[in-house]
């Protein structure tokens, strides 16, 4: 028996390396040393800052990645995986220096594997990362025909004294929040489940509602916003990322104890995608919450004196009460 | 509809991350900052280094994850998962800092995921390194009921001037191997394969030559080479990992163009279950060679006046030939 018999193909895995390395290294600067496709990734740090604290983070797109498969979009799971993670580091102050991603799939197939590392690529040029390296796993009695997971992680750097951890937060403090453009990468086992029970059809706008098809509205990239908060940073004391959990689900993991975050509904753009979903599946505000992002992909914490022309001002920091978010006005 | 429907659970991942932070604590000293499950983990390198570079892998322990599950041996998958990245990382010189995880699952089973991540907290333990933070990821409509996927990111660090990437290489050099368990973390698929086909017994030990139950050879741990190599790392011009690939498939990736490697057939010993396979399997030595380890782990070189005693010498850097990797005597 051959390894290919059980469906493993070397030879593919060489070219596979040969192919995606031609992205990785479009990311590159002087930083990243060695080849690409070695056993381990090289960044020099060096002494670039004085005392650094690194940041990490582990991360997947969820079933959003079996979505893109079945519509071939592939790039955009790229993206979403580079910046999911970007912003989980981010919201400890941190910049990203490199990401390195893992496919498991059930076979090599070369068109898809480059649309997703060239859309990581695309990612990380945009905000200023390195893709260090990766694995590309033939998993073919794990994973069925055509389907994949990603993994990505990135790795940041801050300096000690300006790491960011909410311990300032105190009642007063405004709160502000950044637009996401959907759903994310959070919440696509049940939107995938609302879709296909109401057979709603993808290429469409159903009700004329979404003001695109459906498939783009679901598609839509995950942002990374670093751009918006680097300038804010020093001005920041908290920052928390929208993700699994929804918004009282994220914000209490960056508050003090003795605080909670009142938000007014409203305040933000609610993307029709949600208002669709929640309708078409006659899922409770509550569970919706608890789900989805519902327009806030990024909030952040200031004192009161600070006003920040590139974020929303969503609500405020009140003492601390049996829920730790609540909704005026929802 | 609520998320639970969708076979999503926040509840229960809640009581998850409860659950392994008491075990990722474990490996924590005092360069970790912050709580576990935060949005991304913290680790202060300060200035333990005069001019670093980091170093990172990430890789999955292939469908030795479906044999592990089936046999219910989940801390051994766990181990694998954090001792071949170290290894990755070692290849250039560097120590492990510290370990991020994902493991992707149909439903969240807490027991699974502490046995698992119990098994990658012993091994961060034993090579001092921090298990930083993970992702588990619940993904029901991705992975079959029961089956999960394991991925693993190690971020080390080294020395600018200390690092090893096999630059130094030149014929006449002494080749070294440390020996491996078995099969480690690859060519399951195949192995499983050949093990379904011929109905093998896991629980019996087939002609009594594995000395212990099939299903033991087969799930023996992927050892960290970090405890036998540190010592001699101002010694070694390169490291290969020896991973997919195999011997002739991982040596080159650390040596100059002008050389070749020349190993001596029988310098080390084969563990049996590579012969059984071989046997059972019909497998032609050339392919052997290609998917497995055959007993070297990892393979190392330094100049012929180094005399080391933790490692069997097994060959020597020749001139470039055809084949970059020779197996004299086999």
């Amino acid at each position: 028996m051959m390894y290919a018999a059980a469906g493993v193909d070397i030879t593919a895995a060489e070219e596979n390396v040969r192919r995606i390395g031609r992205h990785a290294r479009s990311t590159h600067g002087p930083a990243v040393l060695g080849e690409f496709g070695a056993f381990a990734g090289l960044f020099h740090l060096g002494r670039r800052l004085r005392d650094p604290v690194l940041v990490a983070s582990t991360d997947g797109v969820g079933t959003k990645a079996l979505l893109g498969a079945e519509l071939g979009r592939l790039d955009v799971l790229g993206r979403d995986l580079v910046n999911l993670s970007v912003n989980d580091v981010l919201t400890t102050g941190a910049r990203p220096l490199f990401f390195v991603d893992y496919v498991g799939v059930h076979a090599l197939e070369h068109d898809v594997l480059e649309a997703l590392v060239g859309g990581m690529a695309a990612a990380c040029r945009e905000v200023g990362c390195a893709l260090l390296g990766g694995e590309t796993a033939q998993l073919p009695d794990l994973y069925p025909e055509r389907h994949f997971d990603l993994v990505g992680t990135v790795v940041g750097a801050v300096e000690r004294d300006q790491v960011i951890d909410g311990s300032g937060v105190q009642v007063g403090d405004r709160v502000w929040g950044l637009p996401s453009t959907g759903l994310h990468t959070n919440g696509y086992s049940l939107a995938r489940r609302i879709v296909a029970e109401a057979r709603l059809d993808l290429a469409s706008d159903p009700g004329g509602r979404l003001g695109q098809p459906l498939a783009d509205a679901l598609l839509a990239p995950h942002p990374a916003y670093l751009g918006a908060l680097e300038p804010l940073l020093p001005a920041i004391k908290a920052i928390a990322h929208v993700t699994g959990g929804g918004l009282p689900g994220n914000l209490p993991r960056v508050l003090p104890e003795a605080v909670s975050v009142e938000l007014d509904w409203g305040a933000w753009p609610v993307p029709p995608i949600f208002e669709l979903l929640r309708e078409v599946g006659g899922v409770p505000f509550d569970e919706m919450r608890r789900v989805f992002n519902l327009g806030l992909g990024a909030v952040f914490v200031t004192s009161p004196d600070v006003a920040v022309h590139s974020g929303l001002e969503v609500g405020r920091v009140v003492p601390r009460q049996a829920e730790r978010v609540l909704f005026r006005g929802a």
